[in-house]
């Protein structure tokens, strides 16, 4: 079927060349004009504007799919949208919106019979070769028409091992991809992902800092190791509990760098990490490792915060510990082994 | 080659069905005849004793593979194949000991020329077809006369994907096995690996509780979703970002019952998350994930704490407030979406 | 001078008593007779309606303390008033809104130029006798020319010794309240203020936890006390580092009850513990202890959830672990000491 | 009464001194010389070495305080006057040693009968003149003789209030001493004491970090706050319900430096915040703010960790996500308020 796509970075482009792979029509747009050009000559057809695009969509029924930055860039483009679409036609936003965006939007068209459909999008870079993971909210006869679509986005059934217990039919979550209920639904359910997302990657770090510290001079000296971080990546990856696609990202850099000299240590983070700690808190549900996993990466992005001097303000309040400012000499450092914790002063 | 295994439970039964696939000669014992019997009928050599089994492996450099709980059992094992072993033979434990007792027992039995080798062996009931992910610690000498073994237990390149980089030759980490180290060092990098996988599975955990609640009747209506847990963990294992072996489980356990109602939530730990937690302590590496992970399992197996009655106590000394014995009325909770917190006493 | 009061609750009624106490003269009103009754009786005006109250008032400037539950039933009373009262006129919210519902309250009323001040309030049942600390939100020449109420019902300097390098002159915040910043700013630093209040309790709760299971029978015979926890809260209330008002009332509460019999371990939360990890991640700042302080509280008020039960699968997914109804028997639980974990699957 | 004091650092020395001023005579010692000189102009006997001090205390049954750093310099000390000390004589460790090893040193003692006395003192630089709180293990007849020296160190009732159901006879817990259990008891209540003192300093730290982040540009105009950290420490210690002594301590440095520049922010730890983790998990109490509180100074004193170069190398894997070394550019990171998260790839 015809589709139109709007926004044509990373994900908006694979998106639309696994479209066409799958022989749909793409009508594309983007602000600027290269990623354009370069779809056209992979046979989209390329529009100078929104209005143009949705002048190029032909069927009875237009659906566009928005692939934008979540937020006011996203906002827009659907205002723009509904007052170029006409009643039956359908928008999808597949960006990271945030879900109670999706709710309030959705309602808003529907004033006019305009049907809004959000589409959590998973898959990264990977995406176009794997197929995307697509989590759908919206009303039911919207995304069924656009079943084609979503199968075509989606991965398959794939060599993926069958879930014991589903193997009958073909459902379309074993094919990669769910209505997950009404506006926002899907959304949410992407958002909850990625708050998973943190929290499994976090745990990874955690791991290999624990290994890689093995070699600590603080440790008695025979129960130090010096550990082959790539390897034992490789090697997880092989028949353990804890094998997975993220462990194979991290296999893969570390056997490209063991140092990982290439990386910071900064780590950013969207908004769904957040927004999934806020959904907890509304639910009351416990989320400490989803939430902690977002703070770490808060951390990593700071220099010494105004809490860490507090800390060392309220320490030489009471026992005169002066905290330097350099990284602590190890000679000086708690060795636990032999629990020689000394401070001059007993707190 | 041949080998004494010692421990024929669902590990040490399968590891010799898997080492006799593979060609390899098992002298098996445990203290309980029905598996001896069992593996006999299936081509083992049963021994009635570990003296018996001993004698049974006649070539000139004996191997034997414990695999008992870790602890006593494993101690008092290793203890007496000490006694019963000559120099230049081969003690392998692939349970879970702690690393520091695998230091210790190495220093002792390489006082009598016995090699000790430290095995972390994952792969769990899965592991007879899908092959053990083994961390190998100790001599390298007898780490290498063993490679038949480990090769034959490991799961081989099998057909998942090679880690870029990696393409060239078939190390034993894309085979599923390596030598991490001296002795300890097999069942630390083990150890970390469950502690990673507490993390792991906790985050899952989070993610299915926040998805689980937001059909919760203190949501605004329209916020509020029913979800379908086994079509989201299905989905997710699809091109997703967070598919894991983990998740597979996860999903096979909800096709069967969306509700779980066969599992109670007291989840139990074994020593090597909090093993984890304590080398982090000792390296002072931050393991906030790692760390929580553990305490929510402590915590499934209580009831209300006296932390808990702590907080009630102190909360009715400053505001007078009472708390009741029973869950509290839902109608009466802080709905975070009106910001409507109502506490009389102003705290 | 003269003020009115609504909402005669633990709060309100206690604000009315100091209040009259150091000279001022209260107009009363609340929607339950009784209380107004009672008030009238120690001095105060009564009033049956809010109309009623601002008619009672009869200053050439009129100001209405508003001490009722956050929320809904705040935003009507609130929004009522703005009808009744004239410009120049002052309306003090006293209880724990949300600083976001401050801002906009206040923009909405400057249009007809009424002044809204947020007061955080804190002090409890105690603040009656010890006076309440108070945290002003709002505009400055509304906030000073209410000096002389916030002045009455501060603590002032008492006997708390000064801080060094305050001594020259008794600010405010020395006597007890201080203007934070404009509107909004009140309510945001008590709610800050009660987000430490959480992990400060969540601290002494993990502590006497730890105390208290001290005496487990996990433990090694020689490394088990049995110790007292109202003389252990009494000895830290004299000269210890962690001396505080909370401790103080843990300490009570112990001396009446070692065993806190009476207090059930369901932990109530209100919303400014949430607002404030809100806050933190609206900053980007990391906030562990404040979350999962606040997570803590969630927990104690659930069953096992639905995480815990994901827990559970996972594991009988990889080691065939069976988890039963009941909690763990003590007799197999782990053993740190000799770090004898032992499940039978090797995960 | 006549007792032996060894190390005179900060704690040792003003310990002499506290018990001096109450009539006691002490027998100091120190390998410096200089703080033993100043203790003897002050009435102090200086002994030149160990075996000194115990000759110069002549009563019938010596007493020795060990006032030294934990861990090695302690063990070194006891066992010296193990050898030098006779049966009935009486050895205190007044310092901050483990637990287990105050156990341990007991038992090895007793066979000489000599007795051993782990006594945690809490106070810090303050304790001369405030008094020291006391936590005492060991055998009950031993600490009963020595009750004239620990009232002397404790503050005594002073002007603290009493705490309600106590004020009938003054314990030692309300003269600031408590007899714990036997050995290891005194010692294991200050590890507690610490633990919970690392969870306070957190909880106030981040409280103070989301106060002072108030002012972020990247929060909405209207919702920025620049407070007043001084105002408010000061004004928390007057009537709220998180007035405490670190409080105090806190708001004093305020006072000197708003911005308290001189401190680092690196954030050292004795072991006793270490070992309470360690207690809780052998416990299996869950210590999740006293854990978080700890890896926040582990944080503190760590260039960017390994484990979050893992987090940036795992996101450049699925999302081609490059992160910089320089901190984010505020006008990018992902702004709260508008839900305006903006990956390009959508993860």
């Amino acid at each position: 079927m015809q589709i139109g796509i709007i926004g044509l970075g990373r994900m908006g482009g694979n998106i639309s060349r696994r479209l066409m792979k799958a022989g749909h029509q793409c009508v594309v747009f983007d602000t600027s004009a290269k990623p354009r050009e370069a779809l056209a000559r992979e046979g989209a057809t390329a529009a100078g504007s929104l209005a143009e695009m949705t002048k190029a969509l032909v069927g009875k029924r237009r659906a566009v799919w928005v692939m934008l930055p979540a937020g006011e860039i996203t906002e827009k483009a659907v205002e723009h949208l509904g007052g170029l679409l006409q009643p039956n036609d359908i928008i999808i936003d597949g960006g990271n919106s945030f879900y109670k965006d999706d709710i309030r939007r959705a309602k808003k068209l529907a004033q006019k019979h305009i049907h809004y459909i959000d589409c959590g999008t998973s898959g990264g870079v990977w995406g176009i070769e794997r197929g995307y993971c697509l989590m759908i909210g919206g009303p039911k006869e919207a995304v069924d028409y656009l079943d084609p679509v979503f199968a075509a986005l989606a991965p398959g059934l794939g060599d993926i091992p069958r879930t014991p217990g589903r193997e009958k039919a073909a459902s379309h979550a074993e094919r990669g991809y769910i209505h997950a209920g009404p506006s926002g639904a899907g959304h949410f359910v992407k958002m909850v992902h990625n708050g998973i997302e943190y929290g499994l990657m976090q745990a990874y770090a955690e791991g290999f800092d624990i290994l890689r510290n093995k070699d600590s001079k603080d440790l008695p000296e025979d129960e130090r190791f010096a550990l082959n971080m790539p390897d034992i990546a490789e090697v997880w990856r092989r028949g353990s509990v804890i094998s997975s696609w993220l462990l194979d990202l991290g296999a893969a850099a570390l056997a490209k760098d063991p140092q990982l000299k290439e990386f910071s240590g900064y780590v950013q983070d969207s908004g769904e990490g957040r927004w999934t700690v806020e959904a907890a808190i509304e639910e009351a549900v416990p989320a400490d490792v989803l939430s902690t996993a977002l703070y770490a990466r808060f951390r990593s992005r700071q220099e010494h915060n105004f809490g860490e001097k507090i800390l060392s303000a309220m320490r030489f309040g009471f026992g005169g510990h002066i905290e330097g400012n350099e990284p602590i000499d190890p000679e000086t450092k708690p060795k636990k082994h032999d629990h020689s914790a000394a401070p001059n002063a007993a707190e």
